[in-house]
């Protein structure tokens, strides 16, 4: 992990944050998605959110689960515990200056695989169409930390 | 997002280490809350944290959900699905090079917004209370992405 | 917060991206513990999930909570929750000159702390042991934004 303040620089940088910005993009898309499920399926978790659907016992028939709110939000879960880990591995990846070809790839297969296990997780599609997809993410994140630790392993 | 070297000793970058330290503080006063709630409340999710209270048959009782620990926990959620985009988002855009006053405006409103959230969520604030601070964050985290992604795409 | 460009290189945050990337590998497996309980506990979420072991009205059996999964998903949200706010608060840290010794005291007792967490919540030990644990961590946290605080703050 030598000369990182000329690699923070570099062209490997720049990818990191371009892929990393649609990740997240595409993961905060979930919290509209929720929203949305929840207003047109009429299903809330909280008895202030349903005033505008009812009043008093009215309303109370509006606090219960729906199984289209309840998958986008194990979806939303699922990108929180896989793209929290690679977006911290692959900062230190990037930093660990990795051929730019080499970093492309790590950066657009995991943003490929889980743009598709949304897609998959969403409409659903037959498994094991969503495992591969998160195997895949899985599997990049897992690479990144190999090089990690094998670069600048400190303990 | 050039010369970045020298931006991260910038005071746009100091002000992005103080609010995010600040947001993540009140995020991580989400757990002690919910200890708060669950001990008070006496509604607990592991049978081995119910022994203070009774042993037995007697501790089941206490393996329960309680509206108002619920309540902590989808805020304590809805705080990582957010903030977790926000602080890697704004750490790329406090290296993107913005003017200061801007960055100040796009970490304060983002901050403020989910304290007031927070505030909302469990007095509770009749909506759109929490809806429009949620709102609040959403966007300067976006307007953000926007600065990011027009300044240094690299796909 | 002065001189970061030498600082990144510095022992430091070598060691930080070390601990940082075996905790979140160590994160990563609660995703992998929680696939393998729902499949030998037969316990799924998704229909989708359950066709392997079964179609149609043989299948909706699967669709169900067990214990031990959801054991292990409290546990990974758990880290998810303390996890994400070490890493952003203790990247910070790293950047803001601490002596190495002092680094490495946070940074070992963190994961160690976090890596005993995981073996009391799924054996389960008998509390405090879950509790003592999550506090160690907690406290490590604190403690890191403490320094970030006082030696960078602008607000």
């Amino acid at each position: 992990m030598a000369e990182l303040a000329q690699l923070i620089d570099s062209e490997v940088f720049l990818a990191y944050a371009t892929y990393t910005t649609i990740v997240l993009l595409k993961m905060m898309l979930m919290s509209v998605t929720t929203a949305f499920f929840r207003i047109t399926r009429k299903a809330f978790s909280n008895p202030e959110d349903t005033v505008t659907f009812g009043k008093g016992e009215n309303a109370k028939k509006y606090l219960r689960t729906d199984p289209d709110v309840e998958r986008v939000r194990r979806g939303h879960l699922n990108d929180l515990e896989n793209i929290v880990p690679f977006i911290v591995i692959g900062l230190l990846y990037a930093l660990s200056g990795p051929a730019l070809s080499t970093a492309l790839l790590h950066f657009r297969i995991f943003v490929g695989a889980r743009i598709f296990h949304t897609i998959a997780y969403l409409t659903p599609l037959p498994q094991p169409s969503r495992g591969l997809s998160w195997a895949a993410g899985y599997a990049v994140t897992i690479s990144m930390a190999y090089r990690v630790l094998t670069t600048g392993l400190y303990l």
